[in-house]
């Protein structure tokens, strides 16, 4: 009907082809788990929104990045940069959604970045949020779900690193700068610690955000202050003893601290680290990223934290907010990396030849009555030759074939066969299922 | 920071509040379990496309539908139309896919179409496709996975219509007219029976479709042939005697119910009807939709078919797929006015009042230990009066409070309050989780 399109992707875009896709979905269904047993519920909102919802939220580089354009219409539209600005304009636009709102959403965002290792230009966010109370409660939750997230995905060796920004404001008075664009541009240096290091993070200081050496230094004392958790908030108040707003993030920190490790989290996940800002200007008071101890070069695998003046933004009323972002690709990569992933085949575990056509209602039949049973199956589209249906079985993931030829359908019974192992047997009808499960429980081959 | 912007969300977009959500959610992954039972695996492709890849599918009137825009890199992009035609790019791209490839897929799609009830420019799709055989068995599985998602639903009162394309091929005979653009045109007329009944299909075909009277009568008797499946494939027969290829459609047709009864579908809810073309115009054999029989007039909620030709676009190489469409949107509506949803709230079961903020770590530590036994638990931000907070928690959707005051912590132990019906009781520790499990397995009031 018309010439042949040479099939391709737009770049910076990624298809999940299934062996990549059934972990994710799995992972993405024991998060949204926890998420439940927390009271956080779920909430959908369009791709598109309206660019004044999204304009002069992100800063002005993040604004660059918006995928905007004129839909048929002639309205100005933008795809969502995240689920965070959208969320504020829902609790804005439905006054009567019940406060606190603890919403999970799970849907892809786009950012129109130049395309690089682990940076694409549509991916999926992973969003949990309380919105509408100040209660520091509300912060160790989120630090609480970090935690219990990460142990329902099976990873145990992980650190919860925390701050809040009341204190990093403190470092203006360090800094000799209050104003909140010089503030936030110190923010985003310090932010780059991990990755730059220490000496460039000076340097930058300096040079980028106009900060005397001497002021410099004494920023990177303050990040740099070392010690268990209890020894770093003391140091953090001596040397910030002069700020009230300072004063007050450390009181805050250590709130969420006792209150995380009442709700279960072990303390040597938690980790005061006063060099943590997280970029996003919007934050307001805690802060914190989660870094697996084997892998801390990923970088943050999960991240959050309280924004208490976003929504006002539409509202013009005071709604607090606290909330965590999960990583999942970054987090997904890294526990496949580490061999926390279950890689079993998303394929149905059972493939039912045919022998020939004649016996393909015969084995459709079977094959609905494994489903029955609880089993995944499918049945061959094709018959005959049953060496090259048990390669297909195979090569389509399948860890067990079933025959059921004229032996077979003359005496009620069905072989079986172990395709890791090439081991088979065969059994009267009724004993097919259960044999199946005896397979499957064995670890793949 | 910036002026107060009006909350407000596109015009023919939809905000899911949990309400809302929540029963979709759960509706979703019933479906996908569904699906997974019958071998499907999942896949994700890009909400934007190449414009190209887009282009030229699925007629003139809808391509006038699609979001299509200069991206900043002045690339020409879509938002997808449907998951069919990213299917077909997916299938060409990655040659080594194994085949045949069974892959399912929930995701939104966009149409600029004129917004009207039930009709939105931002749905979600969800379908599931069998790509490169053209075994009947796959047709008819695809009949098998419609019956076992609505029985997995919960529906049982509902019919699958099946037909064929090349059987409406054979009225290309009756109608004097084999020009493929004129048949789409009586097809899509056909498919309009519905929804405008017999009278205005006939004017339709006179007036828009150009018949004579006497060929669009034709049309009408074939449409409306009656008596059971098998009278409806013999009358067929007769009347399409000299069409080769709606005989082969008929005997298409006449297998795929076979296949389908033999995996378990029973057979009454399998209807042959002559007059279902489904609208698109890629379908080349089996067709079927899904009529519940309790609310006809809501149209198919699950629709399918064969489309042989489509993905040859992009390969130049035959590659046959079937496939369905579950309208998720409106088969959720369809089940909450047949209450076959389950509206219990998603949000946490169990509220944990907290007596004064000196009880608060002890209050989080207790819904910490009762998550670890499964349950769904939120703490409350705030803490003093009690009947202000189980007001809170029946606002919240929670079906039972917990109270740790000061007499309950001197003697171990908690009060379990049934929200719903009022009463209240005071256990040790080890026996709240139990008593509120019993709460929670009797039905919500």
């Amino acid at each position: 009907m018309c010439p042949i399109i040479q099939p391709r992707i737009l770049r910076g875009f990624r298809d999940y082809t299934p062996e990549v896709m059934a972990p994710r979905e799995r992972m993405v269904a024991t998060v949204c788990e926890v998420f439940r047993k927390f009271g956080f519920q779920p909430l959908a909102t369009p791709c598109l929104e309206y660019a004044d919802i999204l304009l002069g939220k992100y800063g002005d580089d993040a604004e660059m990045l918006l995928y905007r354009f004129t839909d048929n219409g002639g309205r100005d539209v933008c795809l969502r940069y995240d689920l965070t600005v959208p969320l504020a304009r829902v609790v804005a636009q439905y006054q009567d959604l019940p406060k606190p709102f603890k919403r999970y959403q799970v849907a892809p965002v786009w950012r129109a970045e130049k395309p690089g290792r682990g940076r694409f230009r549509e991916f999926v966010q992973c969003d949990v949020d309380i919105v509408g109370t100040d209660s520091l409660a509300a912060d160790a939750e989120c630090v609480q779900v970090d935690d219990a997230v990460m142990t329902a995905l099976g990873v145990a060796d992980f650190e919860i690193r925390l701050n809040n920004r009341k204190v990093l404001s403190g470092l203006a008075a360090l800094a000799g700068r209050t104003e909140d664009n010089a503030m936030h541009g110190i923010l985003r240096t310090i932010d780059k610690l991990d990755k730059q290091g220490p000496q460039n993070v000076r340097s930058l200081l300096v040079c980028e955000n106009g900060l005397t050496e001497e002021r410099a230094g004494r920023i990177m004392d303050f990040i740099g202050i070392t010690g268990d958790n209890e020894e770093r908030l003391s140091r953090a108040a001596e040397l910030l003893s002069d700020s009230e707003r300072a004063q007050q993030g450390l009181s805050e920190l250590r709130s969420v601290l006792e209150l995380a490790q009442a709700g279960g989290v072990p303390p040597d996940r938690l980790r005061v680290d006063l060099s943590i800002a997280r970029g996003l200007d919007y934050y307001t008071g805690t802060v914190f990223e989660t870094i697996l101890k084997d892998l801390p070069q990923v970088g943050s695998v999960m991240s959050g934290g309280r924004y208490d003046d976003l929504i006002s933004t539409f509202t013009g009323r005071d709604m607090p907010a606290v909330g965590i972002s999960v990583g999942l690709d970054r987090l997904l990569a890294a526990l496949q990396e580490l061999g926390k992933v279950d890689a079993a085949a998303a394929a149905a575990d059972v493939f039912v030849t045919v022998f020939d056509e004649g016996g393909r209602a015969d084995a459709t039949a079977l094959a609905a009555r494994l489903r029955d049973a609880g089993l995944s199956v499918q049945v061959s589209y094709t018959s005959g030759k049953l060496g090259k249906q048990f390669k297909q079985a195979d090569r389509l993931g399948a860890r067990v074939a079933v025959v059921r030829g004229p032996d077979e359908r003359a005496n009620d019974s069905a072989t079986v066969k172990d395709l890791g192992t090439g081991n088979q047997k065969t059994l009267p009808l009724d004993d097919v299922a259960p044999a199946i499960e005896d397979i499957l429980k064995k670890a793949p081959q």
